[in-house]
């Protein structure tokens, strides 16, 4: 008989603590959460941290390369380690539909599990509510955290003409996957999700003395949207070489198949950097051994300020623009 | 014409960014939001924080005493306090329905607002999701927070024969008026949510130097389900004089009408308290400066561990359980 989640799992009570011990406590077992208190109680090292949230919507729940709960960790984990800070304690909301697959929830709280071993990341809060079948579809997660800054002083509004633009491999696998997945479209590829913990990226980074002055993760709104507001947030021009955008031959399939631009996809485990110009070899260096597909894209000038501008290899040029309209909904 | 929110409103692009910027910068401008950034970076003065998260899902969305708004920064920030801890930084995460009215959203945004700066917090990072029409019920809102810990040891596994239980106020105000709210009774009556921020009142017991073992705010489950996993969580029993139990006429006759143990009940600014026994009279004058019918219920004894007892004035005792079923969905 398959298991599900009543009703009666979201009331405070004793059904609700039986699904918070055997499915979300056997996946996020630590002291600091088996205290059962209102909030949990933390030391910190650092007098300065990060602290992010974000809300994940995805669907399909499960997709080449991953699910809704790596998607979760990965997604506030990488947000933190964009401020040059590491991963430490994250809180869990599930909002989870009635009549919801037990053993998809425990197989989505194992993958979270996973992930925040990666990162070096516990669960210390969480909160679980059940809504009534037809009131929410399937299941949401937000996870929040903090984290230790390692690293001060990023910021993405105060890059200048002494950075250079790199990105951290090829671009757009997360919207191209869930495009295909979710239409059914069976490619003869091997084209995956790029949803992956960035920490260990930043961290060899920083090890290496790297002069990084912004680093973001280019979610919903792809790289384009990055790079826009970073050059409206710093008040400079970016200038990117077209032909230098790292794009793997699934997605360029994917892209040419169904009209989208690569720079307009989204990633889960892909960043964009803004790294001192004497840095930027060394920094590409470091990130080839994490991707091969690293790449120096662009730079800063005084063209166009708050805009960003392609270059083509036939020396035209365009402005790459923030993207508008609906995109594709429910992405992460 | 009726303003709504669109699906675009949730692309991390253009429509993302004025959703954003015009209703929630507006109701939460300040400093470290405006940055930006993908986490916001903070200093703490304390190296001891409290953390906790809670998603809201209420229905209706705006009620007698409160709305999702009001009720998303008191659960959270209620959780800290809690611990003894100063609610500072809050995330925010909207999970909107394509088509919410706009207006609405802006009314909950500013009653976020007002009740942010009661407890002296800020939001340092948020995240807007828009989901497709009939995919999610209206809106939900996920906040989560940290606190500067002003008391320490706070905790619900450290309950004695030292301490005696008192309550904040009279219960089951929020249930009794969701409930009714929800099913359309008119009430002659004053009947309305406790909805309401507890910092205040734990802040004026840590001045006081009253010596505090426990404090739990009673929300889904009510006094009953707080007053049982004390109980489990401290290995004690709990007696509580039944008569002694405050319950406003109101509550009192929505409960009679419609078959609920007003112990059971939802309350969203009402908690219990283990205040060690030389304290227990002083902290109840201080909880009266904040409600007349704050009150010591009962004790902590050893006749049953990990039970609550409840005395009626007749001498009869009966075990008061931790509630069961479904009790009343989307509450808060």
């Amino acid at each position: 008989m398959k298991r599900t989640v009543p009703l009666s799992a979201g009331n405070g009570g004793e059904e609700n603590n039986e699904l918070i011990r055997k499915v979300f406590y056997k996946a996020f077992k630590n002291d600091i959460l088996l205290k059962s208190e209102d909030a949990a109680v933390l030391d910190l090292e650092a007098s300065k941290i990060a602290m992010s949230t974000d809300s994940f919507t995805v669907t399909p729940l499960f997709f080449p390369g991953g699910d809704i709960g790596k998607l979760a960790v990965c997604g506030t984990c990488n947000d933190i380690a964009m401020m040059g800070a590491k991963p430490k304690y994250l809180t869990v909301g599930f909002i989870i539909e009635e009549g919801f697959d037990l053993r998809e929830l425990e197989k989505i709280a194992r993958s979270m599990k996973k992930e925040l071993e990666l990162n070096g990341a516990a669960v210390v809060s969480g909160d679980t509510k059940v809504m009534p079948k037809g009131t929410i579809d399937k299941l949401i997660i937000n996870t929040s955290g903090i984290g230790e800054l390692e690293y001060e002083g990023i910021s993405s509004n105060n890059i200048s003409q002494e950075d250079t633009i790199l990105v951290s491999r090829d671009i757009g696998a997360h919207g191209a996957t869930i495009f295909t997945a979710r239409e059914g479209i069976e490619l003869q590829s091997n084209l995956q999700s790029d949803c992956n913990s960035l920490y260990p990226t930043v961290k060899a980074l920083i090890d290496a003395g790297i002069k990084i002055t912004a680093l973001r993760d280019a979610t919903r709104g792809g790289v384009s949207a990055v790079l826009n507001e970073w050059a409206k947030q710093s008040d400079i021009c970016i200038e990117v070489e077209e032909e230098s955008i790292p794009v793997s031959p699934e997605v360029f399939g994917v892209c040419e198949m169904l009209g989208f631009e690569p720079t307009m996809l989204a990633n889960e485990g892909t960043f964009c950097l803004a790294i001192k110009n004497e840095d930027a070899s060394r920094a590409l260096e470091i990130l080839k051994q994490f991707n091969q597909n690293a790449t120096i894209i662009g730079k800063v000038t005084n063209t166009h300020k708050q805009r960003v501008i392609l270059n083509s290899s036939y020396g035209t040029k365009r402005f790459l623009d923030t993207p508008t309209g609906e995109l594709l909904p429910r992405i992460c």
